[in-house]
């Protein structure tokens, strides 16, 4: 039996841009937009939409910015399906004038990512899409900082002046556990009353699809997965494995494999991602994993004592 | 906040003798062990007591028979503060011949591990070692594979016939969700008045250490891990993450951590345990994990459309 109003979102390019600076070549964007589409997943990520004031693109690959022509690139001749198209914004690194209307545009849903304390740009660049014509979410990061009141006041705000589709609690550092992860979707839920809550979870202590799953069973309908889990440091909830456990009839797994085997597991010569012991202990600790992914690029990758002493009694 | 109540046993030498016939040199076990007295593991799994009639002694290592001698070679002159040493017997490939009188060894608890079919054989080997003077348990492997009404009726003899600690349900082939760990748990604890629940978790779907917290919640509190997860195919819940998890003030992850950049690490060379896309297929599919584990050390690893669509049509 299945909940016909779960609809997946595949943020491989987006959310693996942050674990190569978004240097994916064309072909594996190709590759991978085609797989979703056929697989039947509901929405792929190709990127964020951010300012190129924000972001040098001599630095940055074209996965950080998503050009129309890019975008037209990666999709044009691709039977789409039933597959939509979205970037994400970061609410203080995106300006809505790179938005275009959305007739103009190859992108359907233009996702938010902001801090709480960024709520009010955030609801801005929301409405800013919606008014031209897309479909728009906002990605609330680093939940298991935020407390009360201030999250619970931007969601009062995201209920009352926004028409969001969906509202994301975004476990930045993966460190939630499941009852955790109950009391913050309910939290939503309490809020939001007209629009769908979402799960997006980091891998850190080989939770990821755990609490996927548990945002699941407390009413998450839009849900957050990669290939082969890809994404910056431990990673994110591979998406294959929610394919496993969902039991709607229109999903097809057999792309999925194609592609993680063809284009995603030969990424791992340059890309280290997954769970690895000093991810988990920033995500035990709620910790930013930057201090991990400075320790694995190093010589010293496995002192997971000395790395341990070090952030427990000087956390940054 | 913690439940005193909660039991951890490290059965990495035990359940990861899986993965290589049990061939761990001396340093490695001692390792092992010292590092789960210093971090004040409640249990130390130290092999198996199988038969040398069913195991020929020249193909496996010694730590599938644990004679006493090579587990007083592997604990002599370590500080053991309060960590037990437990050994495993499976109920079909064990006698109770080879244990002998509690006061006369080195170990503390016997585990059996069985099939429901083989549940008397189970009850007669723990009754043994009760009466013999030693804590028993009994761990039901295939967990998900058993159904009512040979499995209540196996609980049933349980309870009724025995005086062991703990049941464990084993979820052997990595296949179980949440909202059937639930139910298992309770199942057991509706069978078990006096015995305590355990759980026993596989990693196919990355789901081990997460459907552990699960069976906590439900009152569980005999937990199994492995250093780094280490085990058969995609491996056990890592011990590591418990200690994360559990608030017990005894325990401390310190010496863990040493250990596995030490001595677990390093047999990464030889021993490829974890995560694997044709692991997570058997999973998915709720297969035992051979079929994987035979495409895995073929050259054919990658070959995951094939292989899934392998076990799919002739599911073995």
């Amino acid at each position: 039996m299945f909940r016909p109003e779960i609809k997946v979102v595949d943020c491989t390019i987006r959310d693996g841009g942050l674990a190569n600076d978004s240097h994916f070549n064309l072909e594996t964007v190709r590759a991978v937009y085609e797989a979703c589409c056929s697989a039947g997943i509901d929405y792929v990520e190709l990127g964020y939409r951010n300012s190129k004031e924000m972001f040098d693109p001599a630095e940055f690959g074209p996965w950080r910015f998503c050009d129309e022509e890019m975008l037209r690139k990666a999709t044009d001749g691709i039977d789409r399906r039933d597959t939509k198209i979205s970037v994400m914004q970061d609410a203080h690194k995106a300006v809505a004038e790179d938005v275009l209307p959305c007739d103009e545009s190859v992108v359907d849903m233009i996702r938010v990512a902001t801090y709480v304390k960024d709520i009010d740009k955030a609801i801005r660049l929301a409405n800013s899409a919606a008014e031209k014509g897309y479909e728009a979410c906002i990605n609330i990061m680093a939940i298991s900082h935020e407390s009360s009141p201030s999250l619970d006041e931007a969601l009062q705000q995201i209920e009352e002046e926004t028409s969001v589709k969906a509202v994301y609690p975004v476990d930045s550092f993966g460190s939630m556990y499941s009852e955790e992860v109950h009391f913050i979707i309910e939290k939503f839920q309490m809020y939001l009353k007209g629009k769908e809550v979402g799960a997006h979870f980091h891998n850190n202590q080989q939770l990821a699809f755990a609490n996927t799953i548990e945002s699941i069973i407390r009413g998450a309908n839009f849900v957050d997965g990669t290939l082969n889990g890809l994404g910056r440091a431990a990673g994110n909830c591979p998406l294959e494995l929610l394919l496993g456990f969902l039991k709607n009839p229109k999903f097809n797994i057999v792309p999925i494999l194609d592609v993680i085997a063809k284009h995603i597991l030969p990424l791992q010569e340059h890309l280290d991602w997954g769970f690895h012991i000093p991810y988990m202990l920033t995500g035990i600790l709620d910790q930013h994993p930057r201090t991990a992914m400075k320790l694995m690029a190093s010589e010293d990758r496995d002192d997971f004592v000395g790395f341990y002493k070090s952030i427990v009694e000087a956390p940054e």
